[in-house]
């Protein structure tokens, strides 16, 4: 018989359906697609850099001039962006109908100059400074408080909606808390309430504790199977000091993310055959803006990195009810990864 | 500029991106795969119905014995159920871990024994008893009040979740109400009291008056773009007479539903090429539970259908958000729609 799970934060539940006996590589995807693209021409490689709009930020060597070759991590406006920077927008309303202008900002972070290179192989000062750019842009867009969350994400592969195969993540702020945030936010005061400290710190003790959905564990962060994962092989990694903001991360704490973050798509690798991913980051609202509805925002909530592999499809059931069927136990995932590389 | 637009029920947020000028071929999905299965075998076949488990339910001509081939559509517990059938379920607590045995149930609706046909290419009459089925088997499963919900759903095609290609659909009951219909349940109760009548009546009324988002209107049944989709070309089906649980369909009304779906599915089949596509319906709860959180159920739900091709794909935003990114507006949508087929 499956089991019922609850996650305790967002109150939503999974049914764990396991396949007996099946090793990781039935959970392998299809043959992976190839990101199709014009031969010879990719607007992220170095040399190309007319071909994006002009840089917002370049990490470079000293009297190297912008928007020319010579960087080792770049960002740049997205060019078919969601959202455009502007004034904080209104909220129209037409009887039963709301909507606003799509104020925010896309931004694309070119992780590395070398096209065939990926996240997981860069050395790890690079994949450090890749860690430190993303802190910088999303400390420079919440100086803008129209801004209200600065979402950090990563596709990679088509099948995890990547349409370019150049290493690269994304940045997104939106001038609405989004839901899923909120739901975290809310999730995470009343359940500080309730047992009297950070729900997350308290999953932090209880997993390593416990040990059978844990990862690993260094001096500064833990990669966990949460206990009740929407997609086989779901991880979270998650910072040993409790902060609410990512941009909180010092020197040292970039160093060991780099490390763990590396660890764990390699493992992932491994495991899975390479397969296509989304990660990003969950972290508290702009800290510029008033939060009364999350007075303790500070002490509540706890930032850190989802993971998902791209192995099950999404259909009817999920999409009509909000619950997810995970045919892999994440204590068998954890087993698995922490085995593997 | 995008624009963000607000669905009034669940409170979620879409981003509307046009991509301008595209026609509706440039949304077309990538060549559909093929659904792989062994060759001349189909246990959803006539004349292989000991293939499968033992029939629930079937509509056959009399004197016809179960599960033998002369049904016309047919009803069997699925070989591999997410859930099984059993005792009303406890919620077991651990420290902060919450878990539940996977009781409930899980059945396919075989559709017609024609394993080339398709659901919009049934003929009226067997379309419209593939309706009354659903009906039939929500109404036997409610018997049981550990089941909270009935969820009805289909997956057509490999990128929509089908694992078999022979037209089917699928049944799921839960022993928890699901955390999106709790949303709409929730949405249309405050609604109701706002507003003094069900939030679904005057979306109908104003969709209607305005028209651009509505694709077809007839005595029983309209079909809609909703105001803020998540996905290109969602549709929804809306009945004209308020009911809060698709089991209080008449014959008359499963009649002009079969018409309504099978020429809602043959237009989408002509203005997108045959794309993989998921429904489902959303009704209330099982009504022999007493439902004291939804005091007014009945007058503020409106049960409907939800269709949603697949086109586009789930990535690191949406999964971290909850926000969606919609590069067709439903007026767009709905215009190709309506002009086709």
């Amino acid at each position: 018989m499956s089991e019922l799970r609850k996650d305790i934060i967002s109150g939503r539940w999974v049914i764990i359906a396991a396949e007996r006996g099946k090793r990781p590589d039935d959970f392998r995807p299809a043959p992976v697609e190839k990101i199709k693209e014009p031969a010879g021409f990719c607007p992220f490689c170095e040399g190309n850099e007319s071909k994006t709009p002009r840089e917002v930020y370049a990490l470079r060597k000293n009297g190297k001039r912008p928007d020319r070759p010579g960087w080792l991590v770049r960002v740049v406006p997205n060019k078919f962006p969601a959202l455009t920077r502007g004034i904080p927008p209104v909220q129209h309303e037409d009887g039963i109908f709301r909507w606003m202008d799509g104020v925010g900002v896309h931004e694309v972070v070119i992780e590395t100059p070398d096209h065939d290179k990926e996240l997981s192989d860069l050395p790890l000062y690079h994949l450090q400074h890749v860690l430190e750019t993303y802190k910088k842009r999303v400390v420079s867009i919440e100086e803008e408080f129209q801004y209200k969350y600065v979402h950090v994400f990563k596709n990679k592969g088509r099948e995890a909606g990547a349409s370019l195969s150049h290493p690269h993540s994304q940045i997104v702020a939106t001038p609405i808390i989004p839901k899923k945030v909120n739901e975290e936010l809310y999730g995470c005061e009343r359940l500080h309430r309730q047992y009297g400290e950070c729900i997350v710190c308290r999953i932090i003790r209880d997993e390593t504790r416990k040990g059978d959905r844990l990862i690993l564990r260094n001096d500064h962060f833990c990669v966990v199977a949460p206990f009740a994962p929407r997609f086989p092989f779901e991880m979270r990694i998650y910072p040993l000091r409790h902060s609410a903001w990512y941009t909180s991360l010092t020197k040292a704490e970039s160093f060991w993310l780099a490390r763990t973050l590396r660890t764990t798509l390699g493992k992932l690798k491994t495991t899975l055959s390479d397969p296509p991913y989304n990660f990003y980051i969950h972290q508290a609202p702009n800290p510029n803006l008033p939060h009364e509805a999350w007075a303790n925002v500070e002490e509540s909530f706890h930032w850190h990195f989802e993971i998902i592999p791209v192995l099950t499809r999404v259909a009817g059931f999920e999409w009509g009810t909000g619950f997810y069927i995970n045919p892999v136990p994440p204590e068998t995932a954890a087993g698995f990864v922490r085995g593997s590389g």
